[in-house]
């Protein structure tokens, strides 16, 4: 061990580029990625990583790992166990059997589908499908996904085997959607988007108070809906850049 | 963008534990994990992670991410472009389009199988198989593997759609074979794993230098062999320690 021991315990990592992501606030953003394709965005890379050499090839492959920083979750204590919400919130788990941002090195992982590679005028950046990243993230690396080493199907997933189910069944007021037909004018999707983030039911799971409203800050709007049972009714939009 | 630009660049991250792997040396590890089972070891948490509680509900899983840091890659310049091995080693790609351990952040991602967690006299360790990962390499973080999110049997890869071929046939000489028995004694499993390292040919693409040998260092011993086109044979064991 003794060698070991000499290796450094700490090491400091760069931010490569940021996420630019619909999401702008963390109440709303899907548990995992890949559960809502109209969740879309960008990975910006930022100089000196913004060259087209450093993505070459990368159109060849249809997803992509992307290792970032949850930056809103990075606390001075780490706790043993986390309460997951698949599992009630009320129960606790180890932070290494959890995915939870709240961990020693908040370092998060997400497969992502790649949709195009871009690179223009100086620029260099990743559009991408089926986020579940806080615009704004920061991006520590970008892996190319392997199939034969990284797709286990057979794999036993644990109180996580199976997607969370899409509990509420949601409407739209009469309001509400005129409103996202307006939007949908320079945001094509928006509605669909709308609806699959509210379907999620993104409330805590112990927290079931009929008529409260919540809001979901999507794009440059918010989504304000309630809950009652397992139906939901998104009845405004309102114009919102909520910055975290 | 302002506001993205006002959150931090750099980020520090701790050590959490060390990989105690068969592998000693760099020469030999498998290039993906999962491609040889017989190669076991150890993610050993170090205080104040040294917790039963950390891994609580981890023993429900299959298989683990370990985010880790590839020790021996770090350099003060990282390259735009790499050569793949499996690209012949003559063919440049992006770094973000390969999975080289030469990046600007020198992080890596292998997911092992479980086999059992451990938590005995104060300690605590995950026996995991299928190791592509150096003694003594720095871990960061460790992750439930979630088949829901995690496996995309449908993705595409790329120049790396399907796993490399093992392309040479291993013999062993008699005196390597009586060699091989012994340590099967206290190392059960070692000719298997002797034996699958070579076939994977890790000699770089481009060297093909028939009767040069060849050395990879395994738990505490050295496997000698050398190629001659498809044929490879192993002709020694000798003890050995290499330390990088």
């Amino acid at each position: 061990m003794a060698e070991i021991e000499r290796q450094p315990e700490e090491f400091l990592f760069r931010r490569i580029g940021v996420v630019r992501s619909v999401f702008k606030a963390k109440f709303g953003i899907p548990r995992q990625p890949g559960l809502i394709p109209e969740a879309v965005g960008q990975i910006v890379l930022q100089p000196p990583y913004n060259q087209p050499n450093i993505v070459r090839g990368l159109e060849q492959f249809s997803h992509i790992w992307v290792l970032f920083v949850f930056h809103l979750a990075m606390r001075d204590n780490w706790k043993a166990t986390v309460r997951p919400p698949r599992l009630g919130g009320d129960k606790r788990i180890g932070v290494f059997a959890s995915r939870s941002p709240f961990r020693p090195n908040p370092v998060g992982l997400s497969v992502l589908r790649l949709q195009e590679v871009c690179c223009r005028n100086g620029k260099v950046w990743l559009e991408v499908q089926g986020l579940d990243l806080l615009d704004g993230t920061p991006v520590l690396d970008i892996k190319p996904y392997i199939p034969y080493a990284d797709s286990l199907p057979d794999a036993s997933g644990g109180f996580a085997d199976a997607p969370p189910e899409q509990t509420l069944q949601v409407t739209f007021t009469e309001h509400a959607a005129a409103l996202c037909q307006t939007i949908e004018r320079h945001s094509p999707g928006f509605t669909e988007l709308a609806r699959k983030v509210v379907a999620e039911n993104p409330r805590p799971a112990y927290q079931d108070i009929p008529g409260r409203e919540y809001g979901i800050f999507l794009g440059d709007y918010e989504v304000v809906w309630k809950a009652d049972g397992p139906a939901a009714t998104i009845f405004d939009i309102r114009p919102g850049e909520k910055t975290h």
